[in-house]
């Protein structure tokens, strides 16, 4: 039996995590949930699966669940909240399903008191790869990818060697404005941007999506996760996202995963590995869906791909701030403070004022966080 | 360092073969090969890799080709000639790339003999799946496919487990007349037959794909590779042969091998595995091919391919039957003795006559084996 904790659990991911974990109850017990606002669905979640210790935003939102909850359940809120569902549980496995920087630190504990960790908040690699990716080696525990990009490679790696590997080609379905040019990006709503063709997700990674931001902080995560340099990684846009990515190794052969589009799988895999189970996705019928479509990434039309690959290969806190100009630019957009074109305008600027540090420590990254954050409200 | 052992060296898949040792000349030492009639290319052959045995189809053929070659190698010939090249060399890995159902009785002798198999030849396992399974058993040898459609399911295999699989997806091309009704089958021309839209092959199997046999071969061949029921068997059609195959795994995930259609990287994984080595094939390009077509597999406009579910379902010498009837079928079309359309007609007439015999042993599978090749004469 695993025992689990979730950072995230009221987000998109969380609920779809919980739904894994309910339907296999027999496997798993859930320790700690962290939500963020929504206290009915969290309540909800206490009711169900009943961890020891629950977190959410604000002490006010805690004084207010307390009332709510037995006395077998602990509230913690905040940074520190976060930290406690990370680190202070009986749970040996973590999923990171928070949006944003905000997951890293947490992540981090957690990799420290030596949980596997199934990891859902991108970001987190983004900022600190390096501090990621040695923390894991060093405290020998496993970091499973969640996104379904990554998840696939992930398993058409299963049983292969990373040596043999020619490219890894991450898909995209192109988001929300998949076949608009860039004159037709002119005034576009929030509305607009929020419709993604094939996956029902959050709010600030359907924006990633339409601005291809996400692809982009995927091609980083990717290079972190695989331990391969930008050269091997590709992007190929599909637009249905039934190939969800593939790995071209020397033989020229490639593997592909394919699925209907339901992070339940992915979820799964990343608790299950190297086992599947059953789960209540649908089954791909390939006869039914009758083609499959690509084309070339265009790096012109989606310049902000290209500024993740740029990041990435500058290094250090280069990706740090790619990641957070894009989180202020996206949340100001989510506001109507900014244009949708606006976002990538942010991060070009914001990546052209800032002087890279090499090798970061972890005050050096958050400060370098700070400060994009700072420049891209400007 | 791999000695091997060809059967068939001078067909289309021996040729393909020897081409890959070649690209690797420090991995291979060729021991023996086995061609048939065409001494020229067999002499080739013979001065490039220096076997120390070969083996041609008849006596005559064997005195010619003694004139030529220098006292180092030794010539053989006919069946006994083919059991030499098969149990009789220093090779530790026998290529079966013989045509049809004569490869079974050498394929049997070189596992006795404690040789792993690249097995090309797909007959053997139709006619005598279940002494070939049992024999590598019990001398633990490996049976690594070379076909590539069971290349590719054995490679998405790569560190799963049998028991998570829901199905295998065997795609096909559809073959040479894929667009044509079942009227327009009427008064094709042999010629016609032979053009195969992606694989350039031998021109049996060429015949095979037009008439969905191949495919057939190929279910009841996975059926005893991978030890699976044909319920957990399907057959999609993809015009353009870049899925070789995938497999559906009980999370729903699927799992596909994509590529050109090119022999040699089958044929190289079948040496190579687990590893991979650079192969001189053309990397897929999937933006370039632009679409991927997939439609439902039609049991009535490719009847053969049902009689294969059925005969495998039936057990015993069915599958034997169904094989020796559509040999002696091609064989007939292809010398203009009968018409396309009889093909089917032909294996379908002789299973009718058929009495099955369960779990026969290989006297009882040669005698079925050769009353169907004179029930199909008729």
């Amino acid at each position: 039996m695993k025992h689990i904790a979730i950072l995230g659990s009221t987000g998109s991911i969380g609920t779809q995590t919980l739904d894994v974990l309910a339907h296999s109850p027999e496997l798993y017990k859930v320790e700690g949930l962290a939500g963020g606002h929504n206290l009915p669905l969290l309540l909800e979640q206490i009711k169900q699966f009943k961890p020891k210790k629950v977190s959410v935003a604000t002490k006010s939102l805690a004084d207010e669940l307390k009332l709510h909850v037995s006395a077998q359940t602990s509230v913690f809120y905040g940074d520190e909240g976060l930290m406690e569902i990370a680190a202070g549980t009986d749970a040996d496995y973590v999923v990171t399903a928070l949006v944003g920087s905000q997951g890293l630190r947490p992540t981090l504990a957690a990799i420290e008191a030596g949980k596997d960790i199934g990891l859902a908040n991108k970001e987190t690699l983004v900022s600190a790869g390096h501090l990621v990716t040695e923390l894991v080696k060093k405290r020998g525990v496993k970091l499973l990818p969640i996104d379904s990009e990554h998840s696939a490679i992930f398993q058409c790696l299963n049983g292969e060697s990373i040596q043999d590997i020619n490219k890894i080609i991450l898909t995209a379905s192109g988001g929300s404005f998949r076949d608009r040019t860039r004159e037709q990006l002119k005034g576009v709503t929030v509305e607009q941007a929020l419709q993604h063709p094939n996956w029902s997700m959050g709010a600030k990674i359907t924006i990633d999506s339409a601005t291809m931001v996400n692809k982009g902080l995927e091609v980083i995560e990717a290079h972190w996760l695989f331990g391969l340099p930008y050269s091997q990684i590709e992007v190929l846009i599909h637009p249905e996202s039934i190939i969800h990515s593939c790995v071209e190794f020397v033989d020229n052969s490639i593997i592909a995963q394919l699925g209907n589009p339901d992070m339940r799988v992915p979820i799964q895999y990343a608790l299950t590995y190297p086992q599947r189970l059953s789960t209540p996705s649908k089954p791909l019928n390939l006869a039914q869906i009758g083609k499959l479509n690509f084309r070339e990434m265009d790096y012109v039309r989606f310049p902000c791909l290209q500024m993740a690959f740029d990041s990435g290969r500058a290094g250090g806190t280069a990706t740090t701030v790619y990641n957070a100009a894009n989180e202020v630019a996206v949340a100001r957009f989510l506001k109507g403070a900014i244009d949708f074109l606006q976002i990538e305008w942010t991060i070009d600027s914001v990546l052209n004022q800032h002087e890279v540090v090499a090798s970061p420590n972890l005050e050096e990254i958050m400060a370098a966080d700070t400060w994009a954050r700072a420049a891209a409200e400007k």
